[in-house]
């Protein structure tokens, strides 16, 4: 029996695409082999890369001037890959930092360039949230702005997209296709997959045409992005599992109504934690209101000595992966597209159980 | 029904193994999550992970002093990763050069290190031969020598381990676990995982110790060998599903009495394939027969005009992905740890039938 897994990433896939995986595994239609003993040069194979590609443009409405990358190395090699392609002659950048993944994203891009660090984190009535823009001190010559939509540790997201006439950059690991995205607003879009898109091992690269010739001339072959668009992701063998079986996911996105339905699916799982948070005295969330992310939702519990106890309880009943963060402590429940409601509502019902048997 | 499969990468993985990753692809042993939707950083999977580098240094006999690392990027990006990390001061490297993969490793590493270029590519009555080491010009102060054990595209395999007291780096891609290897005599041995290993998107690098603490500072964080040995391979999220599939591979190697047994499978398979192509006069290996190559077997037809058909009558045969690499031309079998001897029978008997209609 399947569980409900609240993992932060790799995370919960939608067991309809785990059962197609299981069903090809051995004999992809019919060919007599599995599709990752494919040649990514392949007739096939190229199908299926293609597919992917043209149901994440669909799914996002992608525009035609941006490139798209099925990459390896995670968001953290893109951390180095970012400023090594778009520094540029100016070698300067604006890095806002609101937590942990925009602060390993700047401290790498320090190493390469004149870095603008904007401490956007701030408390609201005792509450970490993100400043407005009208207080950040954005430079005049960035070659480009870069933040993280969603702190996937902290659980604290943007509530709008920045407004800059510089190439916005932003990780969306951890919120891509949980709601609608303007993609034109944005110079470039990373996200490493294995939150909102398959398994870890590919990281996918949306990027505007006019930023690719001008990387540093450092940096290695295959992480340049007019390469890697020139050859169609494949200079040298992509991971082609993992594109895969993202290709599965976006497939079931696209069956399911696309972003729009899944935006929906996530407000209201998204609500009926927050609100069963709010509601309670044993339960705190940390974040201003605004700023609350629709994807991963950190908690207290009013006695922190019974934490080990609650996540025991969780995981006999078939509820996962609900630490926190090493770094933070606490608890997280991650709930990305693959959690359905009725695991988000399975999880409330053992929180209410908990808290009154302890509170 | 499987057929097959004759692919040079990815290419033929173990029935056994896939089998297995089939039947638990969505519940790994009752824990109600595939073990693609888990945390790297849990006890499950960090067992996972610690078995499989477990088996593989029982597989290869690896030294202590030896870290075993799983990373990405393909060993493409180890074309870039290895100087960054071993050039140290004198920045200076030997490449010995064999062919089409080696050409690409020199030429990376010609972009971040002066890099003498050894040209071993001979012809031996009228058959391509790699060069006495005798007749190399190696550097007295080079930092390390470079060389490509076997060159997958051209078919081409070194005889014996080049003798130095230069830290050797090899590129093992597509012959590692093929024959048993002395480690010790190598300073960094890599190899991407999707010929004789697992799935593409995971690269093994085995690194002396000693080699680890000299890398260039614009080197990208997470491809430091040093980061990436004090972090068990986790700088960051790595390939976990590729890896725990290689895991599978290794158990299955095991099983079936290591890499003598697996050898002495290789060795048989080479013979049988080779000994016909020489009895032949309808087909031709153009390799001097001390470095034909045990794992990559390319062939020429008497008449050129007939390989599109041979193609299509073998696939009609099931027998998969014969076609030579697009840069040579040609037909070429590869015949990994996973293709079993009747593969290699199979596809003798068709070529023989083919021979004979057509010869």
């Amino acid at each position: 029996m399947r569980a409900y897994n609240f993992c932060a990433g790799p995370a919960a896939l939608p067991t309809a695409v785990l059962e197609k995986a299981q069903a090809e595994m051995l004999d992809w239609h019919g060919k007599g082999l599995s599709i990752m003993e494919m040649s990514h040069r392949s007739k096939d194979y190229v199908a299926v890369a293609e597919k992917a590609e043209a149901d994440l443009r669909t799914l996002m409405n992608i525009p035609e001037n941006y490139k798209v990358l099925f990459l390896q190395g995670g968001a953290s090699l893109q951390f180095s890959a970012i400023p090594l392609n778009l520094l540029g002659k100016n070698n300067k950048a604006d890095y806002i930092h609101t937590g942990i993944w925009s602060e390993k994203a700047l401290k790498e891009a320090q190493r390469y360039g004149d870095i603008n660090v904007v401490e956007a984190g701030i408390q609201i009535e005792g509450k970490h949230a993100i400043s407005e823009q009208s207080q950040w001190n954005l430079s005049a010559d960035a070659a480009y702005v870069h933040y993280a939509d969603n702190e996937t540790i902290g659980g604290l997201q943007f509530a709008n997209i920045p407004e800059t006439d510089k190439p916005l950059v932003c990780d969306f690991s951890s919120s891509i296709l949980s709601a609608p995205l303007d993609v034109s607003k944005f110079g470039l879009i990373y996200a490493g997959a294995q939150k909102n898109i398959g398994p870890a091992g590919l990281t996918i690269v949306i990027v505007r045409e006019d930023l690719l010739d001008q990387a540093k001339p450092e940096i290695p072959s295959i992480l340049k992005y007019s390469a890697q668009a020139k050859n169609d992701s494949m200079v040298n063998t992509p991971a082609t599992y993992a594109w895969y079986l993202s290709g599965l996911v976006f497939e079931w996105l696209l069956q399911n109504g696309g972003v729009d339905a899944i935006h929906q699916a996530n407000l209201e799982k998204a609500k009926l934690l927050y609100g069963y948070i709010d509601s309670s005295d044993f339960y705190a969330n940390p974040i201003y209101s605004a700023n609350r992310s629709i994807m991963n939702v950190p908690f207290t519990l009013a006695d922190a000595a019974l934490e080990k106890q609650f996540l025991q309880e969780a995981e006999e009943n078939r509820l996962l992966n609900l630490a926190g963060h090493r770094s933070v402590g606490g608890m997280r429940a991650s709930i990305y597209n693959a959690v359905p409601l009725d695991g988000v509502q399975a999880l409330v019902n053992f929180m209410d159980d908990f808290a009154k048997r302890h509170g």
